[in-house]
């Protein structure tokens, strides 16, 4: 099947955090393809990745970068479609990456999440194509759904603690 | 036509401010509605909303707050739906009202834009709608190409400075 | 006996901070009760269990979280009792959870103590009930007595110290 | 009546920003005193009001301090009594005076409201009050039920300019 | 005579600050060119001028920018010129621009200089051009030796007040 | 009589802000005086002024500047004498300018104030004279004395305003 | 002898980075004493402390503390001697501190060095009471000459290094 | 060879960090040397150093520094050569650093790279020699191919991951 999302890394370094947004994407089966490209490094690439993205069947992108982050940006600033900014902490507690990313000036959005917040780009995406395609709506409202229990399962645990300081 | 995108705001002295989305959607024809909603406030009127948006036909939410800025994690909190959200500039220059909006826990993300950021906001709403939405998506393309022109017509402004240090 | 402070995290990997309150309601022998509820994965809990609270016998909550901490803020639009907010550290040192959960806009308060600063926020909720409440009164009273004795002890360290150096 | 909330300040120049703690705990009826008293300027008159507070009838003490503002924290080093800190906002928008209220040690907690957040510490007494005095309580009720009113006529505000946007 | 340096900005309204570099450079007499170029915007021309820059006989490139200022950095990666970045005050105190310019990643590297520090940028390129040209070496030495000349002059204006206090 | 305190200024716009300073000691009758010179613009009178202050007659250095604030560490380099550092607010709210002053490595102290806190910096040099002369030690206590008187005049005022909410 | 510095902890954790100043003043021979007195938690033998140290002999105070770090402030509104401040990291990054010790409001300076800058302070105790002693200055005049010798020996072994270079 | 780029450090415990600009340059074959001199513990070495740097073959001066990092700006007073700054990370996360280096005053500019951007600093330095370099010149071309290769590779890996989720 043909890649819906792609995941773009400033550095492959990036890796070990952004997993989380291709491990959600598999969880949910949207279809989705990783790449390496550098603003600063690679900007032809970059360039030829974004103006072709749509046409290659892309409905959303997700770029991460830190420090003096520019790959969402840049990316946005070539493609007409939604893309995800994943702020990485690499310096500064990712406080350079979360501000080059979010603050982008008017008429170039980026969908800014949380520093090192892969599984949230990766929710994020799912849900943007939820609005236009009802499987996958419906998948993101089943994950909402067992957020849940997930809390009510570490309640019993909790639960366990408040009995130790009852019977003192 | 029904509101395909609902802009919410955590005070009415917000409006300046987000009045720019409303009038991007506005000129894209995107329908739209406004409401204040306080995530404080009126939780239970948040509640109502945030519930009952997907069914009432809403697409994409944009959310704006300041300070401890919660109204669009509270959104997202209760929808499947993408929320946008916009920090409003009411204190320590917005910085309260960034983190608090775009730091947001793993599994319920918000799309952070920049500080007073809702011209992008209603940008990024299009981008969104854009990716099931053949018409809204390349209304996108045309605004995107607007923006050139307009950069065009500045630099001939600069030219004239330019000229007249050259003539020194 | 009734629980008459409730502890709520945000996640269960809080408890290890949160313990300090638990510990010190503890040993001033005031009754209390310690729940994981986030304000947006389990909203619908959260709101039942602040609406309710004050008539379940609970005095004060205090209700942690890190990150774009809502959890406080929530609960407090949902509950005339008084809410103390613990900003847990989680990213940026703890910054974000701070502002998100001080910087509270008018109309709900929300009892801000230090990043991580669980004990403090037991011994303010204790001080809270002791307004009320002359026994727990007393009890604060005397705690606050025992804390200069650990500094009087502290010294006598360092007084070993300031010998050795008036030695050489 | 006697005072049951003490409001303190650094300096005169914070009466135009403390005053809504006064308005608002007029409006609640509960008595109240101001008073400047300076951590750094007076603090013989800070340690005789501190460790009278509590026999003079005094439930609650707000503290007001800009800057490097100790005097929130010296208040409650001296009196097993709530204190509620306002930072105020007199340099670096107040981020100072936030951090040196917020950020006590352990042992001794101040309730830190927003910078400037005058009229939540209002609200704040009134809740530490009302735990302990029935009829405070309810006029907190009351109070929060108050505020859903005021939104829901900033809305019809809202929906006049949304009436606007939909018959272009 | 052919540019040396370029001077490039992301909005015209950058023009009021950096006229400072233009005007250093036309009183250095090194002939330079003024130029609105948006990474975001028009990010097409900006590859064009970058890429050429070096083959049109620029020397150094001074790219100013603001809130997520990628200009500078987008610039850098596409020509082996050295390019002086100058952040913008447009938000958060121009904090942004300053981490989004100097915190380039490595392979990279953007001559920061100051928030809004646009003569600074003016004489570095100057002292720049001057490593590899003797003319334009002299003139930034004489540059240094006014500057003292000025704060002497400043100091008999002080002297004066000194002479105030003296005469009490 | 000759000079014990000497005021150093980066520019003669830090004048305003100092002026507190040079009235404080005036008040004192401790000789003093004032005079702009630039780490950076005339680094060789800095030298010279710092070298031969000593043997001037200067018992304490006050040394203001913003920004990258080096004029203060620049003369603790070059003297024994205490030095008093002023962060002047120019930017970034006198963030940068009390870090600059403030984070001196080790082995070369600056005594910092507040950002802009000249007054304070002129009772610092003040208290340092007054360690090795009693005349001047007496006057810094009745000063400190005379602090107190202000404050109690201050608070009749609030007790008028307590008085207006008291008769409501 | 008699002590002339004194050294005060908040809690005796920061002995480890107050040893330094200690250290230092042992090396000079200026007499001194440590203690641990906390401005929450003993406040009344803080302003024993305080109040007769002067009398004691004492010619200036070294004051550390961390978090919201009131002790020098605290000490230095009861004396007239002066007071250094020491910021220590213990949330953070010791900003915090920082913050609360050296934005002190007009009319009671606390001598701010770096955080964790215990060293510095001694080196500035050092300097105060060298200027109305001759001998101890002597001793300051001294250890600045040493600082030099360190760094003559430190280029040394970076001479190797470059050896290396160059043979390549 | 007569060293074309001097590396200055404050301290030899910037030479793991600074060693990556040698590197560099020894990579390029531009003739380089190595020294430790500090602002504030060699203040005449620094100005020999300076005054005489352009007489002495040099064309750039890269200066490292941590904390209240004076050095760059110091010796940026005393040299028309250009100078770049590179914030050594020891404090503060190396903000301190950064603001002490990138705000220096107008007059005075110091080329600021990222905090330990000593690998940025070494390519900027052969890019400004590259201004009057041909050969020079040529090599930072080189070296700018080169970075695409490496992302190339990277990608390669990447592709792997990605064929793992393809196959689930």
């Amino acid at each position: 099947m043909k890649a819906q999302v792609s995941i773009i890394m400033g550095s492959t370094s990036d890796w070990p955090v952004m997993q989380k947004a291709a491990d959600f994407l598999n969880e949910m089966q949207i279809p989705f393809e990783v790449n390496a490209l550098s603003a600063h490094r690679t900007p032809e690439k970059v360039e030829a990745f974004a103006k072709n993205a749509q046409s290659n069947g892309i409905k959303v992108i997700i770029a991460a970068a830190g420090m003096a982050a520019h790959l969402p940006g840049v990316i946005a600033a070539m493609t007409p479609l939604p893309v995800i900014g994943v702020p990485i902490k690499a310096s500064l507690d990712g406080m350079d990456a979360l501000l080059a990313i979010a603050q982008m000036p008017p008429g170039i959005p980026v969908a800014t999440v949380a520093i090192d917040g892969a599984l949230n780009a990766g929710i994020l995406a799912a849900q943007i194509i939820g609005t236009g395609n009802e499987e996958v709506y419906k998948k993101t409202v089943s994950y909402k759904e067992n957020l849940k229990t997930k809390i009510a399962k570490a309640n019993e645990d909790l639960a366990l603690h408040q009995f130790d300081y009852r019977t003192n």
